[in-house]
């Protein structure tokens, strides 16, 4: 099959890998519809974390075109939401909901794992990783909102929740990124009143305004903090969500956050985060890889009827063999997020 | 009046203080009949954190001697505890829960406010403050359980609050000083089903014991870590509760926390929290000075019934005269918590 293959920084090509065939009885084969790229392949693709040369991608929806003798709850033609890591679901971690930590979990696109970026990916421990989607007919906004839910979309929705937002909150989301704009769009629906999205960019504050924003703060840094502080009459947001990793999201955060709250936070911290610092106004910092498989299933229903457009964040789209150029609309931000359209359904 | 000074690190002195008097109208004067020595005044003591030349002492109960025109909810006469610093109880962030942030509050003894280890105390915002108790002929013993919720009782429960201590849980309290035994007490008392006391003393390993600990781990280090580990098949503590602030019990700590756990943090942090490496384990990190004044009423009723005794914490005692000694008792590691009896109700 052909398949985007990571060579190493700025180097993606697409290529030929083994075709995905069943090799345990848990493991089902998916036929990729529509794939993504991350913020956090970018990383990679920046050489500023490591990735295995090889397969690669990590976000997929797909239709089920196998299955091994032991798995249940999805069937070949199944049309299936893939979150971005596999898991058991039944060890420890997993009912206790750190899916990332599963014992026989793993993550796609690993390098060695089937990417989400090729045409077919091996899914092992598929009854309990994949999610299957009810119905037929779908739009195609409504293919790419299912797609988000593979990792953006739930991880957005997990700052919100690590971050405690609530029915009639205040919530400042750092970071107008597919992922922080997800993490606008979950915590409105989630109830929060007043949504500030910290955006600069004109295309992004609409996408954010659309999605519930209700306060857009333009500048950065000290000033960033200072306008927040002010909305927020001096006391600081419910919710601060960070949504970058960077050193100075990671201290506006630690600015706007009101003294008791708890600070929801999923970019891949690349700077250190100030504990003792926020330690003395009883603040909280929460986060990490999302559960996406546990939060698929909550987030379903709103996609499905219209409810959610997680998907609008896809603003770039491509086929396969424009993979490299879908990493590098990302790189330039020319895109927000890229898409992939790998197979029809 | 006579009241304990700081005079600078390894240097408390009891000497002439002016009588506190009513100077607004919402303060009160109380005269002390119970004070103690915390932790955090360890670090004044010992010259690792800076304080004000003057008063020292933020934890006592007493009895109301006057009070302010505008002071409600307290009167002369009444046993009261005074949680370690001032609150209006009103502002947005007390409202919120963080009174330490209190836009009108302060603490007790840093130099210049009245502190605990004297006499008397001038006590702002007395009506929102202090917190009588009801009843008459408490035992000695209850008054001194009653002292503890001034501070040490209650960030022994904030710890196990922001850790998420559940019913049925396991948790290990990592620290076996007075904040951590009283970790060990709250565990026990929010439904804990195994509290795993950290310690290698013998006689703090006795009253882990006797306040609910169901194991001890008397090693430090990997080792502690490795042996909470064991106790766990391998998957960690539901809550991890930091309760001295140091590098190692911090490490410790994250070591023994399982993934998507949170663990409560209470020691006042004087190393660094690893939170870009337990990110990828799903843990938060919550924790502060605890908001005192609200944990106060709820610990109350458990005092009063005798179902907890934390001033059990209070193994060595003195007088006003002898608060240099509580202090170097506390420094020596003669004592667990130091009680300075100074009045009589």
């Amino acid at each position: 099959m052909r398949a985007a293959i990571f060579n190493g920084p700025k180097d993606i090509t697409v290529g030929d890998r083994p075709d995905p065939v069943i090799e345990e009885p848990t493991d089902a084969v998916v036929r990729v519809v529509l794939a993504c790229v991350c913020g956090s392949d970018l990383w990679y693709y920046r050489g500023e974390s490591a990735h295995g040369i090889g397969s690669i991608g990590h976000e997929f929806i797909g239709v089920v075109a196998d299955t091994g003798s032991e798995v249940t709850g999805v069937r070949p033609g199944d049309l299936v939401v893939a979150p971005f890591i596999y898991s058991d679901m039944s060890c420890p971690h997993c009912r206790n909901g750190a899916t990332l930590s599963c014992v026989k979990g793993g993550s796609f696109g690993n390098g060695t794992i089937d990417g989400g970026q090729g045409e077919a990916v091996r899914v092992p421990l598929a009854g309990t990783t994949l999610v299957p989607v009810p119905g037929t007919g779908h739009s195609d906004g409504t293919l790419k909102s299912l797609l988000t839910l593979s990792d953006v979309m739930s991880t957005g929705h997990h700052a919100a929740v690590c971050g405690g937002v609530r029915e009639g909150g205040t919530v400042a989301v750092v970071g107008d990124g597919a992922v922080g704009l997800c993490a606008v769009l979950a915590s409105k629906r989630l109830g929060a009143e007043r949504v500030i999205a910290l955006s600069g960019q004109p295309g992004r504050q609409r996408l954010a305004r659309h999605f519930g924003a209700t306060h857009v703060v333009a500048a950065r840094g000290h000033e960033a903090n200072e306008a927040v502080l002010e909305l927020t009459g001096g006391i600081g947001v419910d919710a601060a969500l960070e949504c970058v990793g960077t050193q100075q999201s990671i201290e506006t955060a630690a600015a706007i956050a009101r003294p008791g709250s708890t600070i929801g936070i999923i970019g891949v911290p690349h700077g250190t985060v100030p504990f003792n610092e926020t330690f003395f106004r009883d603040i909280g910092w929460r986060g990490g890889p999302a559960p996406a498989r546990i939060y698929i299933p909550q987030l379903l229903g709103d996609v499905l009827a219209g409810t959610i457009d997680p998907g609008l964040v896809l603003d770039f789209e491509t086929d396969l063999d424009g993979t490299p150029d879908a990493y590098a609309a990302m790189d330039d931000r020319r895109a927000i997020k890229s898409l992939i359209r790998v197979g029809s359904l």
